[in-house]
């Protein structure tokens, strides 16, 4: 196949790492490996582009403003499904075109992951039922009481159980390297992580 | 005093990482620990801004859109300044609008930082003259270039010499927690990095 669309959910509030570190990790993935390989997109396997419910500038946490790529009505076709969290989901759990949007996404999607508080929307999308699941350490409690049947875990950065769920804020940045592990291969994300200096542990990953 | 204002710079081809990880670092710190704390201003020791030559959407590595808060000419007080790094930093180093900013700011700024290869825009505006510093690890020997006086070292991830530059992409999550230590204690800093889930090694900064 040819380049995947990652597709990543803003909101207002939005944590900025949440989405930023998963962003860094996907636009900056290259399958020829070294520095010079990411001056151009030639061997870049991901699109990545930036969703909200409506077009137009948002205000994430600390006040950065951020504009989407595109609006719900508009936006192309995702492959891999990606939603942050922050303090601005908590507005969005009882949000039926947010969490309709999350749930028609996530089934013509290939792979639907999510960071930190992002797991709440999945949850409250019903897309975590029955399965094990993870998300900020301070919202362990509140993913059990979105959906019971969730085998909520606080035990690994990253939880591969179909849908791939990670914890808090920076953790989303392993969840995405682990994405491109299982697409692409370890060596392709380990030198996706060598080149933005980060210590990514893969054994931190607990799948089902 | 009251809250330090962070002015982070952007530009076009900054790396998404190099900026918003940092400013995840300083817009989210808060002196009160715990999530809640999060939720107001009230007890966050930073103001954190983005500032570009002139005002406007920029489109950031990878094509994240964003719009910095000031333009060059209406940008507040900087008490911290950080340098973020990116492709688009070669295109500024002769750039004497950009270069003499950094100059002008840094020589008001209580704090000097950089991440990855915007230790080259500091070298370029002389700042990095006879100190030791660091860079992205692929740009060791360009910062040797910009200015040789410079002691280069790739021995860390942060280093601090008066003015702190940090390694590659990731490296400036924990340059930014390093200059939080250093403002408000090593507690604030480790919570920080504990809310972020960040897998935080203060023993990563190399002191002059």
């Amino acid at each position: 196949m040819g380049r995947r669309n990652v597709g990543i959910l803003l909101f207002e509030d939005v944590e900025v790492l949440d989405f930023a570190g998963p962003y860094e990790v996907f636009s900056r993935t290259r399958l020829e490996p070294g520095v010079e390989s990411r001056r151009s997109e030639d061997s870049a396997p991901f699109d990545v582009f930036t969703v909200a419910a409506e077009p137009g500038e948002l205000r994430v946490t600390g006040g950065l403003r951020v504009v989407p790529d595109y609006g719900f009505a508009t936006a192309p076709v995702i492959d891999v499904l990606l939603v942050p969290g922050g303090f601005g989901t908590r507005a969005l759990l009882e949000d039926d075109t947010v969490v309709d949007w999350i749930r028609v996404r996530a089934a013509e999607a290939e792979r639907v992951t999510s960071v930190c508080t992002g797991a709440l929307l999945l949850a409250s999308a019903g897309l975590l039922a029955n399965r094990r699941a993870t998300t900020h350490w301070a919202a362990l409690d509140l993913l059990a009481d979105v959906d019971a049947s969730i085998d909520v875990t606080g035990e690994a950065r990253v939880v591969e159980d179909d849908i791939v769920t990670s914890a808090g804020v920076s953790a989303g940045i392993d969840m995405a390297l682990t994405v491109v592990e299982r697409l692409h291969g370890r060596a392709v994300a380990e030198e996706t992580a060598r080149y933005m200096e980060y210590r990514w542990l893969p054994e931190g990953v607990l799948d089902d």
